[in-house]
């Protein structure tokens, strides 16, 4: 244990999808602990009797507070929420116990992100008809964080090695969009982009608008957001000293960021930011949350339901660890 | 000269941009000659005195009718149109004349295909906004040739090394999509979708198709055509013997079919299928119209005014060599 890494709270994610699996491999990496001190917020006899399936040899060491906690490789430290019975788990099913039991996880890490006990928190995923099961009804893991931090101006930040996406909007119908691009939105998307940018260590960040419409609207033939919206946006974010271009060709934005020509784009909508990502990234995806209190970073992925009903513990933590490192780098820049 | 290739009519595009100076590139090619007996369909002058820019040293065949055409690799056939102004014209700029001329050469092209003179065409870059300013209003090549072929149910197919993608809604705003995507245009792209794979030499073709919305609309959380009009469609054409599945969230399908998953991906509308064919297929791609009476195929890029104007001869006629052999192998395969 180095005393000035960063604390980081990993939440354990759905009980029923690969959550317990990799979060154990992760505390099994030398890595992690080389960048951080790593805690989990979870279940203890659940992530024990996973060991198993996860080939790990971990000593599971139950805590209550962050104060308690080792941080010794070889030891997990787990805050003990034990809110799992495993007499009722079914793996790889949404189901009550496990939806309230995510979301508690979630609750908690927050909680100790404010008072500052740990430095940044980490999500493994959760399972969205679980929470809804559970009546926690949020359209992703994201809106919830938000909320439960009061934060209204948010972003989510697709982060790999070689492109970096923001989406102006996410869980809504592709119906929706249209009207949701507003020049307010865009605005502070751009703004929350070049600040996220510069925690990250980029000093003068190149930020790329994408347009909604193909070709960008192509001088509204397409479409009439670019014109009356997404540039007044970037002319306004440009007046305050940002970097930034657009609206740019969708097709064509993502292979210009991914070939070093800026450092992030923001995309207007789900599909569009993560196409891209996922065809460049996909094992090595991570997500943060941009505009928050606290520093959190997530998997790029789900609970891989039928991965963890299988228990041949071929679940991949690649993303997970990502997360882990990129929060640490995160925590360490605030 | 090979008598029993297949006879191709590559049209020049417009003139102001990098299409003639791609066409005398690729009339050098061997390649090309290997493959198909090809003739180009544009502006002799104009063809003769791009030779310098494009480093060609080609002799220049004008000719009126496809059977005066020479054939032999060395000797560029240009069925030629005289309908550029060498002293007015402007590079890298649209203008009224050479949106008129690059009208007259897919018009002239269509009437030779549709007479079986030429048994494919192949086309150049044209600019939407000169041929507007000539009074042609198309959203874009592709719509135009489909009116001039009078076929109603027509689509267009990108079709790279790795992927091949069919845009459901091409040249409109994002906001009118959800309204377009209804059962039977989702039904009668998933038919064009295997024809065209038939036609392309894949005996049993996996079609995939894309969701509109977020992860498919998550069971209706984030829209709701998915459930009712794209689902319907896979449904009827499963019943009719086609291997179909879908709808796949948008932000995965792309990536399996590239691993090999399916053999095309039919998506909704512009972004979500060009995205990921430029950031996989950037300078090989090429696209294909589906549902025509004729053999066409296309560039998958535009004029690049401003490579034209440089008049560094740097245009690269990769796309354009890919479109004629995918052409000359569909032409033969009719």
């Amino acid at each position: 244990m180095v005393a000035n890494l960063p604390i980081l709270g990993i939440t354990m994610g759905d009980a029923a999808g690969i959550g317990p699996e990799i979060v154990l491999k992760a505390m099994s990496s030398k890595d992690v602990y080389s960048v951080s001190r790593p805690l989990v917020i979870g279940d203890a006899l659940l992530l024990e009797r996973t060991q198993s399936v996860a080939r790990t040899n971990l000593s599971i060491h139950r805590i209550e507070r962050v104060a308690e906690a080792r941080f010794q490789y070889g030891v997990a430290d787990v805050i003990d929420l034990h809110n799992i019975n495993m007499n009722e788990l079914k793996l790889g099913v949404p189901q009550v116990m496990a939806g309230k039991a995510s979301y508690e996880y979630i609750e908690r890490a927050i909680q100790l992100a404010l008072r500052r006990e740990i430095h940044a928190m980490v999500t493994a995923p959760i399972s969205k008809e679980a929470m809804n099961k559970a009546g926690y009804h949020y359209p992703g893991h994201t809106e919830l964080i938000a909320e439960l931090t009061n934060s209204p101006e948010f972003g989510m930040m697709y982060v790999t090695p070689t492109l970096n996406v923001v989406l102006a909007t996410i869980h809504v119908a592709l119906s929706d969009v249209p009207r949701l691009i507003r020049k307010e939105r865009v605005l502070t998307m751009i703004n929350l982009t070049d600040q996220t940018l510069r925690r990250l260590g980029i000093q003068k960040p190149r930020v790329a608008v994408a347009g909604l419409n193909p070709h960008a609207g192509e001088a509204g033939m397409f479409g009439r957001e670019e014109i009356e919206q997404i540039a007044p946006a970037i002319e306004e974010a440009r007046k305050k000293g940002i970097n930034v271009s657009g609206p740019q060709p969708a097709d064509t934005v993502f292979l210009r960021a991914h070939r070093g020509e800026f450092d992030a784009v923001v995309s207007m909508y789900h599909d569009q930011g993560s196409i891209p990502i996922k065809l460049l990234g996909f094992e090595v995806g991570v997500n943060m949350t941009m505009g928050l209190p606290i520093v959190r970073t997530s998997v790029d992925h789900g609970t891989a339901y039928k991965v963890a009903e299988a228990r041949l513990g071929d679940a991949n933590p690649g993303s997970l660890l990502e997360a882990i490192k990129l929060a640490a780098r995160m925590a360490a820049a605030v």
